[in-house]
């Protein structure tokens, strides 16, 4: 059986692998035009997933991966609403701009809130990162909530995010959720339908991240 | 646009969805015989995923769900070759029955023999994890050499693993590395082909511990 293993450096399977990402990408249905820069993150959606769905359903605001990358180098932070996401991020080449990492799903305030206004934790995470100083890039892999939670803020105008990574998982309010980011002119890329996660939130991240020199 | 979100309350989310996810996959084709405990395994990694795929991947060695549910009760510690998977595992519930997650991933150690010997870090993660005294379950949600490590292990006797969960993602050597924990003989938990991931590893090691009382 370990015969069916070929042995790959571990430095080159990456490229092995983004490599059979790009070969089978062409033989895909769909209209495929990306920026370089937004390939990446198509690429790296899939590498993280294994699900080519993404290439259909990764959406781009206009400019919105070129806006990130700007606000990356200029040391913008990322709020997430799951710990998990957090892990994934490669908060090291964030911090090498001045960016940090920020979940505050722990915050024994935060579940105390989100109890008492009868709300989810994942939006009150959200008003949370609202208060963080400077530039702010909010990247959602769990909570539709956490993007309504979002829209209401930029509705009434109390937030203007820099930038939204819309990508929660699920089956309820999920798509619509996602629509609404899509409709609010803030930058976004958002996956549309039910497909994301907290995987596709640190992937999504990390492309940007990993462009910026 | 905010007419068309529904207001559930926040504690029945989760089982909005999962009736939802049990609703479709009714229509979904296949022949679906799961146990009760391994339903709630599948519906666990659908409901991470939004991914229906699941229901046709998933493989379950005769009993290992059982066996898995009799090993956290006693006490079996995960191992995890993903900080991500490490973080979304619910470790408050995990503990209540004496186990804890490992991963190795970080320990500066590892980076150093791995460099050393050519191979990955979770390669060697998972020697780490063989050291750890007590009943052991193996998550792998990320690389396939780290099960491809367990099965040389397990080959040369150094290792039995009470359990492995098999959901590396991936397109090198990712569906073969599989294929060999299905054929080893231990009670195993295996996303076939490409897909799965950290947040798959971490759903299932869930789907497991919440099904302990």
């Amino acid at each position: 059986m370990l015969e069916k293993i070929q042995f790959v450096k571990p430095e080159e399977i990456e490229a092995r692998s983004m490599a059979i990402i790009e070969e089978e990408l062409k033989s895909k249905p769909g209209n495929h035009i990306w920026s370089p820069e937004e390939y990446a993150v198509v690429r790296r959606c899939i590498h993280t997933s294994a699900d080519f769905d993404y290439a259909e359903q990764l959406y781009f605001s206009e400019g919105a991966v070129e806006t990130a990358l700007k606000l990356i180098k200029e040391g913008a932070h990322i709020v997430t609403d799951t710990k998990m996401a957090a892990s994934g991020i490669n908060k090291k080449r964030l911090a090498a701009f001045g960016g940090q990492v920020h979940c505050f799903m722990d915050d024994p305030q935060v579940a105390a809130q989100a109890k008492e206004r009868g709300i989810t934790r994942s939006a009150v995470c959200m008003e949370q990162g609202a208060k963080i100083p400077g530039k702010k890039i909010f990247a959602v892999g769990n909570a539709p909530t956490a993007l309504i939670r979002l829209y209401e803020m930029i509705r009434e105008g109390t937030l203007i995010p820099d930038l939204i990574i819309g990508v929660p998982v699920g089956f309820v309010n999920v798509v619509e959720s996602k629509e609404l980011i899509i409709q609010s002119n803030v930058p976004c890329i958002v996956a549309r339908g039910r497909k994301g996660g907290s995987n596709i939130a640190a992937a999504i991240a990390n492309a940007l991240i990993y462009q910026c020199n």
